[in-house]
Formats: structure tokens, C-alpha cells, sequence
């Protein structure tokens, strides 16, 4: 989660809404994909945190699964990123500050939940929650 | 619709799941994106016909909004791509065949009436379903 907030970190340069996401091989705690928010600089609605190191690391392994990795993420991930999570076949989610407004874990749609996932990755929130909120409450505040 | 469905039987030919979508500028009626799923060819399990279409159109637009357009997709779209619609938001989606299995419009997740959910497209169910949902109990029937 250090990693995750430290790409975050560097996605406040970017001017993106600083959101950091690392996918580790959990059978030898190896990093293999690391990266922010580009929404803005890629023009892209979809290229949330998640939705970046999940296409990165399939690309790079030729798969469209990623069943040997646990996904570390500063913020309770959106419907979307959910979704593509469980599509990933991501064994568990481990993330640091609740989403209320715009989460779609625990909060929201609670998309794991519902009848049409198939795949239902184990979840952990609030690790470093005060680390990854306060970086979110600052970006925010800096913004008004 | 009918070229939602022409894209999506270009899909067949790739072995992917045949879904077409297909993104018109309401304003002029004109098509601006089109694509199928591309999931098996890019290694990537986010490449939906509509994220797919969503991102090309975005990127061509310089923007990660299409207020302008409406989406025509041959089959109900997941919660990840309900949740991609809404954060480009897009005006309306017209869909054909219901998804009761995966669904996450009208069936699952039901992402648009969730309270995370800050963009509500108008939604139209079962448009050329019959054709739609022909089209993949075929595809599916020729893989057993």
C-alpha cells in the first residue's frame, strides 16, 4: 500500500485525482504493475487507477486472467473498476479510504455482491485509510 | 442498431463474443465510433465493445465527456461499462438483448439507480432483440 500511495503521490504533478493502484503476484510478493489515474491526460473516462495496471499487467502476460494477483489500491474502487477486478479473476482487493459517494465495493452498487459477478474477489478496506483520505481531502481542497 | 449488429458479426470472425456497439452523435445522427469486444486480441478482460468504442471516441475528442452522444449496444452492458457510460456521460443507451446472467442495467448490479452512480443515462431495453440474442445462442451453441 506504500507503493500504491506513492504513485499516487506523483499523480497530483499530473494534475489527476490522486488514486494509485499495484498489482503483486501473491506467491512471490512481486510487484508486476503499478500506476494512477490518467484520466485526464489520456482523455479517458475508463483509465481510472485499476483499470490501467489491469490492462498493463494482461498485456504483458498474454492473458486476459490474473488469478495469481492481489490488487492494492488507494481508494474503495468505482463500479467500473469492480467489475473489471472481478472480470481479472483478482483473488482480493486490499484498499485504503472508503468511497461513500462513489465507491461501488462496499459502498453503491456493491457490485461484488450482486447476482451477475462471477467471480467474487475477497476485500479488505481501510488499510492506511488515513494516509490515502488525507491525500485525496488535500487534492480537493487545494482544487476550491 | 442494425450496424451494433454488423460490428458485432465482424466479432464472430476473431472468436470473440459477438457484441457490436456503436456511438451517434444525436445532434447530427451521425455515428462517430463503432467496435466489438476485443477482449481474446488485446489480452485485455476491459476491451467490452463499449469501453472499447468509448475510448476511441474520447481520445478522437480530445475529452472524457460525450454529452452529444447516444449508445447503441447489441447486448445489455455489464457493470463495468454501466459505470463507464455514466462517466462519459452519455445521454442515452439503447441496448437488444437482456443479460439476466451478467447484466448490470436491468439485472445484477443495477449500477444506474445506485447512489454512486452521478450520471444516469435514459436506458432502452430489448431494441432488435430477438436478432441481438440470435446471434449470440449461436455463437455460444457452435463453441459446446
Amino acid at each position: 500500500m506504500q507503493k500504491a500511495l506513492q504513485v499516487a503521490k506523483s499523480a497530483i504533478l499530473r494534475d489527476e485525482v490522486p488514486v494509485g493502484a499495484v498489482l503483486v503476484d501473491y506467491k512471490n510478493n512481486k510487484i508486476i504493475s503499478s500506476g494512477s489515474n490518467t484520466v485526464i491526460e489520456d482523455s479517458d473516462p475508463t483509465a481510472h487507477a485499476e483499470i490501467n495496471i489491469i490492462r498493463a499487467a494482461c498485456r504483458e502476460k498474454l492473458s486476459t486472467h490474473l488469478d495469481d494477483c492481489d490488487i492494492y489500491i488507494t481508494l474503495e474502487p468505482c463500479a467500473m473498476c469492480a467489475q473489471a477486478i472481478s472480470n481479472a479473476r483478482i483473488r482480493r482487493i486490499y484498499y485504503g479510504a472508503y468511497d461513500p459517494k462513489s465507491g461501488g465495493v462496499d459502498h453503491g452498487a456493491r457490485v461484488l455482491e450482486s447476482s451477475s459477478c462471477h467471480h467474487k474477489p475477497e476485500v479488505y478496506g481501510g488499510i492506511l485509510e488515513k494516509e490515502c483520505s488525507d491525500l485525496l481531502v488535500g487534492f480537493f481542497k487545494s482544487k476550491r
